[in-house]
């Protein structure tokens, strides 16, 4: 069911739920690796209840698990635990986001499994990692992105706290994961040996603060919020044109001089308080006012074809309808659909739940703009278990 | 230089400037490979520029590029391509993010590389990726933000246009890249051979888009920015209490009687209105203002300790200061400094540039408090020149 890919030889053993998990094996079966997805048997996976649904199948899980195969496995049970071992020793990598201690006390831990399995990458995303004095709290999304400053940076001064409007906690974690597995299996190649790679959501809000920790140890300050625009670069915003936004990236000088000329106002790089980037940084809410001033006097579409012609970094602030429209967002397939699974009565092609592309575009493997349809639970439990010959032959 | 690390037989070449190239490389040097950053003679990396400065050195470039070397080559000059080529014929990877063309019209492109070093790994980073409609154009963070869709769903409904507070078209785009690029290396001990690796910061925003896009497929509808709270989990939000905010994420029916219970509540559960999770989600705003009524008669500290003695999920919206403070993200290695490189007078350790560590810890190997610092431009060339043994013999 895996298609072609880097990790075609790869197959990946998958006891994580939701997202950050599920994102990371999403990952890695879209590089080609076979992903075994093992659920609980009393409804899987709780991300099978999220709605919206599309014909009875929920649409969020149906885009993390693409690509995947189920099987149903009762891990408080001897003999599941016997099937995950013999599904482990043909495995590559496990992945699981179970709150730390949790498969310890099922003799599913790390040290148990690398002990049974010294090959096996074993790969554990927690909210706050398996070590710290907070490794046993429990996390939500939400709860990262305020405890890693994320939330701290992202929002308009004086409102409200705003959180970053998708599961970025999650999702970084997913990523940090899908890396540190990709780097334990080249390594295996020269050592022979698994390794445990711990990734916690926190740990991933704070590699990903940026500039902000730099900003901070350099001046003592916590920077706040800044709606649209950035800390140290002008002009760097959104910008109201006739009939809504467009936002304007001008990072330098001579971009700035261009920007300035394609919208008539030329004067405006001669003017003292907007001379260097500095200046306009310091400036910047006059300069805001000086190129709004211009921009209400037509359309965003406008304004967006004479900054495309110049050549100044500029776009629009797309809705997802646009985004999922876009010419080049679909040219790069970056728009698929649910293929229905072989032997399942499902949808036509046309009608699967629409979902995001693979980002990793390698010039070595085509990039189908239809991948295999989420498995559902338990869906694989037959030809999985004749592959690991099971139940055993009673008379060995 | 590099530390112990699964990729610690891996080299990279660098060619890549700002953030999302030197944030892919970053992350491959955090995990043990040999980073050679090649810089342009005149200045090298635009970042090392971008201020704050710490003793003279940008603080942004310090953090992003910890652990590499640098040697300054020209590549418009046959000379340097010529010490290109030499480093690229014992290197494993190429990182850049130019502008598609750019290098190709140097003879430096995809295909030239490939045909001369065809165990290379390429990978290409830029900002709306190398085909489709739009490859050539200029992008910044902010700009893809805008076009791939963040930006519509982050934000308070009806204020002005809301960025996520980092670069995270960028870094996304970064660890998108470093995927790949493990992926393909793994790939490359069965095949032999390398691939282009093509991603585009525009696709990774897309990539991260997750409930949204499957919620505007189910219903034809898209979603909005929600300020802090969830889509369709309640009560998943910030929260006021007598001294700020915090955040509360009670993400199911059993999480929702243990926040009330704790908060002396125990009614609301049974209020028909917020009798599932559903029903919540219908009716946040009069759960927020039942909730609130509560919380604002004591600090957040006080309702923070009760909450985590419940086991709620539940945290603090923290600045910067306190992120960098917090005594599980100093357990958890996650506030690094840069060490002096040998032979260089700089800093003592505990004045060096403070940066976020790697969040993806490896049983196989220690997780260091200090990481080499960041080079200064061309610092690494004579040891780098010798390796290659440059100057050729002129009898060879």
């Amino acid at each position: 069911m895996a298609p072609a890919g880097p990790l075609a030889e790869i197959t990946v053993v998958d006891l994580s739920r939701v997202l950050a998990g599920p994102y990371c094996t999403m990952v890695l079966a879209d590089l080609g690796a076979r992903v075994i997805k093992v659920e609980k048997p009393d409804g899987g996976d709780d991300a099978r209840q999220f709605g919206p649904f599309v014909q009875g199948r929920s649409a969020y899980f149906a885009s993390l698990n693409r690509g995947k195969e189920s099987i149903a496995l009762d891990l408080k049970a001897e003999r599941d635990r016997n099937i995950l071992h013999r599904l482990l020793a043909r495995a590559d990598v496990l992945v699981e986001n179970f709150r730390p201690g949790t498969l310890d006390r099922l003799g599913l831990g790390w040290d148990d499994l690398h002990r049974r399995h010294p090959r096996l990458i074993y790969a554990a995303v927690s909210g706050f990692g398996r070590t710290g004095p907070y490794a046993t709290r429990p996390a939500y999304d939400l709860v990262v992105q305020a405890m890693g400053g994320m939330m701290s940076l992202t929002g308009h001064p004086g409102t409200a706290p705003t959180r970053v409007g998708t599961s970025i906690g999650d999702i970084t974690a997913g990523l940090f994961a899908a890396v540190g597995i990709n780097a334990a299996l080249v390594h295996r190649a020269v050592s022979g040996q698994g390794m445990l790679v711990d990734v916690a959501m926190l740990d991933g809000q704070v590699a990903i603060l940026e500039n902000a920790i730099a900003r901070f140890g350099a001046t003592g300050q916590s920077p706040g919020p800044l709606g649209a625009r950035h800390p140290s670069i002008a002009p760097f915003d959104a910008f109201a044109c006739a009939d809504g936004y467009i936002v304007i990236a001008a990072g330098n000088d001579a971009l700035f001089r261009t920007l300035c000329i394609a919208m008539g106002r030329s004067d405006l790089p001669d003017n003292p308080l907007f001379r260097s980037n500095e200046s306009r940084t310091t400036h910047q809410a006059a300069l805001k006012a000086e190129l709004e001033s211009v921009l209400q006097t037509n359309a965003a579409a406008h304004w967006l074809d004479v900054l495309a012609a110049a050549g100044v970094p500029a776009g629009p602030i797309n809705g997802i309808d646009q985004v999922l429209a876009d010419p080049h967002v679909q040219a790069r397939t970056m728009v698929i659909r649910a293929a229905p699974r072989p032997g399942t009565d499902t949808l036509a092609d046309a009608d699967g739940p629409v979902m995001a592309g693979n980002p990793v575009k390698l010039s070595a493997f085509p990039d189908p703009a239809v991948r295999p349809q989420a498995p559902d639970l338990d869906a694989d439990r037959d030809r999985i278990l004749a592959e690991l010959g099971w139940p055993p032959d009673p008379g060995s």
